[in-house]
């Protein structure tokens, strides 16, 4: 079963808005077991939406639109969809029952004229609630293709598909498509697809797909299959394989963890306390270690130890040693590091100095080279590396290669 | 002129990354007089995504495609298109040098052979360098329609659409669109318009189009004209009018200039130093204020005061107030401050505390509660916040409401 998608909205053409629904839609389809092959977006004209109802009917059983269900004028998908279908809109009064309960609700003194507009649909359409506006869904069963019109605003379109559309997709497709993800920090894309090249050549069922993250890879593996249990039996002797092979690098086969919640929950577990001490990441990576709900548990300080004054003053990096062999060493990192662990009172501390650029570099020591050290009982570990990139990107791999150092300390350790 | 967008990648069609390179050049295209009616998303094959390009290529006189231009099997775009101009794909020198040098830069050992496929370009197409990747870009001015390759990671995307891509799109297009853009923080969307209302209103050339963004306000106002000169004598009397309205909220009129950025001139030209302070938002607002090249004459340090251990150690929060009024707490906020400055020797501290979610709310204290306080010389500052959204959101309001207390503390005191 084929879907596509058409994402109706002056301001997503325009580019005022990014277009997160697609996203939306199209993983939730995929989960479903759906196709899809092409995803469009057209601005609020009645000409170019036909236009294009017409090409992505003929290639798809199902069409999802959204957006351009609204009030005002420019709003013209339901009437677009009617007369492209050939069904005439009438009023209907469940519709206009739940939006005089809607504002009701809302505790709205006036209501605008043009909101009755919206109780206008096709006598023969499912109609869908919206429980967090006004804008009825609708989904038309025709001989030409279904088309489910779905409103613009994710706060009405997320519960409308859970509620209504989910139920509707699962009904209308045999197949089921089950995926795991696998997700490997520490070594790059092209390093993993040529260790795990035959694989992907071999397979179709299920199939391997790489995505590059800075400083991560992640492995999406997918099956097509009649039920869980077939889907099991495919995805299994797959990920093992792969796991086999890449085992040392993969932090997480759980899709909605990230590596930073992977460090947090395995020094949660253990115990063990951290102290980060940044440089040129500037609080990049206690901001990311605290994206994790229940990180204070483990983080009980960052420092942004930007000036060397405040190198010295926080972590107790000897002046001289600065002096000798500048703030962007090997030697200071490995002092921010144990500073940060002994003089903080934690089991590890993470420290990052380097120079992200864009001045700042000279030919001995160029854009891009950061430092990283890690301490723990055990003693320190320190990491250099050469970063490409602007400012952003170096800091934003800074940042990830710690969480990689940290992560290969603990496994080492534990 | 009619630009239409492509966006290649399985990835994008199958939603598991957001499409924000569309967003971002439609409205750069849009920003450029262009003309856009179509934006699609196909996946990495050969077959649709010819297809797609016959049809977009009716359509519109220049095609922008983003992604599939990289080193692994799935990457088809060069190749397609290039078959599809019925340009033959040669191996170029210039390519391979550049791709060489961006190794040698990066320190790799090794590097995988598949890199050299992206050394493969037509003869006659415009190579755009890439100044953060591989993949070059490229611009194919053909008879059939112009095709402009774009690498997808935003990262690469962004400087070479800056770089390349927006100059060839200003010499083709007749009509010039100047803009200047009036960036305001501290009060709401909704208070900016109903202060400018009447120009909105009045205005046609140029536009006035404000874009909320969480605590700033940006207005851009647009000029279409035959020339620069023209252009600059439809701009100046608009930009004048809501300077005069507005002037005390406006914080820059650099369309390049951010609100950290801002901040960290504003202080460096008048010799002034600053510690952070957060809890909350762990290390958000260092990271921002780092962002600014040259921060490093401002920032002196960051604390990440997560643990109330860490809150008195480091700023002497006294253990009392925290026992009585909570780590969120204004007077908490308070000491934040007043110690970040005292104990770390600065002109002045910004300090966060809150609470983020999605867990630590109550009825007294609800998520999204947070207090920002600024300590100088003159004394400090404490703001009460309510934000609402998600951790993310309540993080990165707390991070823009922090630097909007500092503009406002600067500007009562020079």
């Amino acid at each position: 079963m084929i879907v596509e998608l058409i994402s109706v909205g002056t301001e997503l053409l325009m580019g005022n808005t990014v277009n997160t629904n697609a996203a939306y839609l199209a993983a939730a389809c995929a989960d479903l077991g759906y196709t899809l092959y092409h995803q469009a977006v057209v601005g609020d004209n009645v000409g170019r939406l036909r236009d294009q109802l017409v090409l992505s009917s003929e290639r798809a059983d199902i069409v999802i639109l959204t957006g351009g269900l609204g009030p005002t004028q420019d709003d013209l998908t339901r009437e677009t969809v009617a007369d492209f279908l050939g069904w005439p809109l009438r009023p209907n009064e469940e519709v206009r029952a739940a939006i005089a309960s809607y504002f009701k609700r809302s505790g709205a003194k006036t209501v605008v004229d043009s909101i009755w507009k919206q109780t206008l649909v096709p006598e023969t359409a499912q109609i869908l609630p919206n429980t967090n506006g006004t804008a009825p869904g609708l989904i038309c069963e025709s001989e030409k293709c279904t088309c489910i019109l779905l409103p613009g605003p994710p706060n009405e379109l997320h519960p409308m598909f859970e509620l209504s559309v989910k139920p509707y997709l699962k009904s209308k497709n045999p197949y089921l498509f089950s995926s795991r993800m696998i997700k490997i920090c520490g070594i790059g894309e092209s390093v993993v697809e040529e260790q795990i090249k035959d694989l992907i050549d071999e397979q179709s069922n299920p199939t391997i797909a790489p995505y590059a993250k800075s400083g991560e890879v992640h492995l999406r593996v997918t099956a097509k299959a009649a039920d869980e249990e077939e889907a099991e039996r495919l995805l299994t002797p797959v990920v093992e394989k792969i796991t086999e092979r890449l085992a040392p690098h993969i932090f997480t086969t759980d899709e909605q963890v990230s590596l930073e919640q992977t460090l947090i929950e395995e020094m949660s577990e253990r115990g063990l306390t951290l102290t980060t001490v940044e440089s040129c990441s500037g609080g990049r990576l206690s901001a990311r270690l605290i994206n994790v709900s229940g990180a204070s548990a483990v983080l009980q300080q960052g420092l942004v130890t930007y000036s060397n004054e405040s190198k010295s003053r926080l972590v107790g990096v000897d002046p001289l040693t600065l002096a000798k062999y500048g703030a962007v060493s090997a030697q200071v990192a490995e002092m921010m590091a144990i500073g940060g662990r002994e003089q903080h009172g934690t089991d590890y501390a993470l420290a990052i100095t380097g120079i992200a650029g864009p001045d700042g570099g000279t030919a001995e020591k160029p854009v891009g080279l950061v430092y990283i050290a890690c301490a723990s009982v055990q003693g320190v570990t320190v990491k250099k590396h050469q970063f490409n990139g602007n400012r952003d990107k170096v800091r934003d791999y800074a940042t990830v290669f710690a969480m990689v150092l940290l992560r290969n300390e603990l496994q080492r350790l534990y």
